[in-house]
């Protein structure tokens, strides 16, 4: 099998895909950030940790939504999206910034990128594996 | 009626009515900003203050204008466009990034979020309502 | 000739480019940030100064790979593109974020934006003209 030009739904679908999970993220929306993942997904990163499979993405995700419960607003800017068709799905790639308000003082914009192999699954584009890194370390500290 | 399905030319007029809204704010562009809403649009938030109607919007419109005219650049930088189809039209939310610079000296950027209803009025896409809210103040002094 | 409407496969097409050339440009690869420009292009800019031609902007390129080799990582954020359709091609602008980390330490984000002529030449679309204006003065150190 080779890889196959996208059509532009497909495009547009993996694009809203990455904009879907960092606004789940964002929100505190635990099953919308898993739902973005394929059961045997993997998600690596150093500011992320390394999580596999959805109850290990979960529980990663949760600890995010507590920090949102808390009040805290975390914010993920998602430019620069490249789709790239390989075997199977598709490679992308985007630039990501990221920063966070809590108690009425937001935190300094940090640059990173990711590195995102996604493939569609019953009409659906989902993750596969997700690389998150960013440019310097960020302090923010969910729990 | 119920939501229908957006077509590719659709969301992507969505899109430029968001990226042209973003520039004629900044560029003061007093009467681009009034066209990108219908007769009896609303806009609101903690920011802007609420604005009902083309002239009420011209009035706000202008006061951005003045803001630029004074030799001040400020730019909104959209991201994660969401849209969503609902009866009528699209529900469709944004994040955005504002700052300016003024006499050579570029305040820190600040990230808030859009929620936006837009239809289709003759052909055109145009918001009939936009909701503007930032996750921490910015000292914007436009009069 | 006059204006011509673009297709959707055109319009991806002019985004994809200038999100190639900002990623080409971050990561030094020097090959793509030229094959990005038509061989007669012009590069215009007070932050970069002016190169024309294949040859002046690979002397330009080159000294942001140097950057890059060194350890740097610059950031070219792309968002708020607006393509018009003019005789030959089309008029491209864009808001940019500018950004790097060196030694571990981020420097603040500087906005900026772009004005571009872009035309398809055996099937690719390629800069033919690109200016680049930043609201502030950013103090990368690119020898």
């Amino acid at each position: 099998m080779v890889a196959q030009a996208l059509s532009i739904e497909d495009r547009l679908a993996i694009n809203d895909l990455f904009i879907r999970y960092a606004t789940s993220m964002d929100n505190g929306d635990v099953e919308g950030v898993v739902g973005c993942y394929t059961e045997d997904a993997v998600l690596l990163g150093s500011a992320t940790g390394d999580h596999r499979g959805h109850q290990a993405i979960r529980a990663f995700a949760t600890r995010y939504a507590n920090f949102h419960a808390s009040g805290a607003q975390l914010r993920h800017f998602i430019t620069n999206i490249i789709v790239t068709p390989e075997e199977g799905g598709a490679k992308v790639t985007a630039y990501l910034l990221t920063g966070y308000t809590q108690d009425g003082q937001h935190e300094r914009l940090r640059p990173g990128h990711y590195i995102c192999h996604v493939v569609k699954t019953e009409g659906e584009w989902l993750f596969k594996s997700r690389f998150v890194a960013q440019d310097s370390p960020m302090g923010l500290n969910v729990k």
